[in-house]
């Protein structure tokens, strides 16, 4: 069980960058790695250029135990995903057969475009796509997704199986109608003496009263527990 | 006027990389950046550590010509931001007494919370906060705004000002219920004789029909709007 497992989120898209549109993997695959016991230690968004893409796929494959990418796997001409990870591992791109099966059993014509999803870093093994057929690829540590959300999710899933995490990253929160700036002493007070857990405040506002969500996480649940214990009966107690 | 402007975002924050809280200052920004014709290069989310965000601030602001930050500048022990720019650029944390009269003046307790919100870096400016009082600040070509997003909308308006963009990056766009993988070819050859737009393919499924959004951008209009049309006219002709 390697309990320091790592991860890195790599989305890759002009249309992240251009405001165009928000982006909605990285929250669910957020989730999916606490739930698996997996830091993720970072998330970037970056442009649709193959020499970016290769050097960002390097840094970030060095440095984490896994790198997702999500986007660019499609069939048009700015889908450059599977050859800039081609690049960065120095390897062919060939066509998978598999995948050329897949692809094909929808009975729509398998023209260049399409034939172009098929094609996959040499070495790769392909990540299921329960939703439209054409599949994601890992190559060593680095799993290929799609940008399509509900796609996404789906080979997320898929992939879930071949990850080995640690401990799950328990969480508890409480949100409080009181003002960080006349709490924010109790509340360090309190995270000094957990340094095991890590204790977040997140103000809002809602319905005009300010006020701040409380989290605690960790992996240790009764060290979780006992700190948020102390952080109800201080700042929110039930007088 | 400086054409090839370029800017990086910085989300720093715990909260969005553990899956709790949905990022949501990304799209205003890079709308934002489109808008005043300045290139947005790539997004980046890390952790609330110093060394981490200290270092990543520094890689950033050599590689751009504006670093945006939010998260972390709040009045708790997690709120990080404001020590870790001080440590990128090798200054001090001074109390700035501009910021103490904005923060005092809403009649409630200055403790050492609320004065951890008037501390920046020493030569820091300060950015305008409309909705809370707490201000952001600048530190050469580093903009460090709040998380909340009401408040980082309101703290990047304040800031427009003060960044020297291009020509507005222009953008038509344009639905077309097709599959990616039957045309793939005629807009690849479309992309070929336009190489100075960006034209991009972004694939949906509405109400159970698929579909694209064809985007094209750019900074000439006349050349953006060329594209589009021959787009119209060969993917969606009004026959």
């Amino acid at each position: 069980m390697k309990s320091d497992a790592t991860a890195a989120v790599l989305i890759i898209g002009n249309e992240i960058l251009s405001g165009k549109t928000q982006e909605a993997n990285l929250k669910f695959m957020a989730e999916g790695f606490a739930r698996l016991g997996i830091k993720l230690a970072e998330a970037r968004v970056i442009r649709d250029e193959p020499p970016i893409i290769a050097a960002v796929v390097n840094e970030l494959r060095a440095r984490y135990t896994y790198v997702f990418t999500t986007g660019g796997i499609g069939p048009t001409h700015d889908d450059v995903t599977a050859e800039s990870v081609a690049r960065a591992f120095g390897v062919e791109l060939v066509v998978n057969e598999e995948a050329r099966r897949r692809i094909a059993s929808s009975g729509r014509e398998l023209n260049q475009a399409r034939l172009k999803m098929a094609t996959v870093p040499e070495g790769a093994s392909l990540i299921d796509n329960a939703v439209s057929l054409a599949p994601g690829f890992r190559i060593g540590n680095v799993f290929v997704l799609a940008g399509v959300p509900s796609i996404a999710r789906a080979m997320f899933a898929a992939c879930e199986g071949e990850l080995e995490g640690g401990r799950p990253i328990l969480s508890e929160s409480i949100d409080v109608y009181q003002r960080e700036g006349d709490f924010a002493a109790a509340l360090e007070a309190i995270a000094k003496r957990y340094p095991e857990v890590d204790i977040g405040s997140y103000p809002f506002s809602r319905d005009g009263r300010l006020g701040a969500s409380l989290v605690v996480r960790g992996t240790d649940g009764a060290r979780v527990a006992a700190a948020m214990t102390e952080i109800r009966e201080t700042l929110a107690p039930a007088d």
